[in-house]
């Protein structure tokens, strides 16, 4: 996605070979237009697959599943594109959930904690077919995590899309070993030397 | 805001005297066609602020300030809407803000514990003039940790925008007493016996 791209050339900040700052336009400050056009574009990628599942009757997306709190935008602007709900995982159980959940563990490289992640089973059911939005993709664990919630519920899943792959690191590779597909809006092959090396794609 | 009340009249489930759940529209599954709804009248209840301020030099919002997560839907749609920047303060440091930030402490209620919110200091200047949004309004913490932060800057506040104020609760009394503007879209008086009872307010 180039305005994305341009984004990332413009604005980002290479802090080491293994972290890219995006925080003017993505994870702290957001660019709401931005989003709406990652919106779309994970739109496009959802209708792509359905169009070509090859399958007699393929399945829409019923939700797109996210979890806090950088993806809440993108999966918002997907949302409101598709016309279908949105469900973020929460990191933390409040006390205002009392029903039933179903939780996974994701282990954050930036945070260096664990958190339980929690989905209120109201919201996730057998019927449903999920696409699941993150910001990041490096080490895979929110994906995998997210993933661990859908089937639990027992539900399909159309896909995962992703922000920004650091193609470099083993997250991209994994999920594509289990079969999903992965919709990443820009591949960084390399940060070395202070510099944003995109892997250069096919349009699809 | 009518849609608003409809929801949380059909979806809204009273827990307590103190405490409304809807957790299947706004802060945990989330409708995004309420929340472009939602941002459209925040930005209605900004303009309107803007043309009867009285004030021979007027200033525009320059920059929609929310808190993780749940304020940050409607904050991304007001933000699209007014063709400005959405900022999220951060509960958690992550170890890729580096930069130097300002810091605000919040007691969470339904969370019972104190977390440092922190906004990073590139991105609000003494030049701007802040909106800021949360989904809830009932002790005023949160609102007031964030008008602490744009008052750090040197910053203005434009207004307070809030989806559901618990108006038997001091938060939103707190607020008018500083002399901010507070624009809810719910305003609810009592939660007694399972029952939501909204103020009925006179459309401005």
């Amino acid at each position: 996605m180039d305005l994305l791209k341009q984004k990332i050339r413009q604005e980002g900040r290479v802090l080491s070979d293994q972290v890219l700052k995006v925080d003017s336009f993505l994870n702290h400050q957001i660019d709401p237009q931005l989003m709406v056009e990652i919106g779309k574009e994970f739109s496009r990628k959802i209708n792509n697959e359905y169009q070509n599942s090859g399958d007699a009757h393929p399945k829409r997306v019923t939700k797109i599943l996210t979890i806090e709190s950088s993806g809440i935008p993108a999966a918002l602007t997907t949302g409101l594109e598709l016309g279908v709900q949105v469900i973020f995982a929460r990191k933390k159980k409040s006390l205002t959930m009392t029903d039933e959940n179903y939780v996974s563990q994701v282990y954050s490289f930036t945070k260096q904690e664990t958190n339980d992640i929690t989905v209120s089973k109201k919201f996730i059911s057998a019927q449903d077919h999920v696409y699941i939005i993150d910001d990041f993709l490096a080490h895979g664990a929110a994906a995998l995590g997210l993933i661990d919630i859908v089937q639990q519920a027992g539900a399909s899943i159309a896909g995962i899309g992703i922000i920004i792959e650091k193609a470099f690191q083993e997250g991209g590779q994994k999920l594509r070993d289990l079969g999903y597909p992965v919709h990443s809006l820009a591949r960084i092959k390399s940060l070395r030397q202070g510099n944003v090396e995109f892997i250069e794609e096919v349009r699809s």
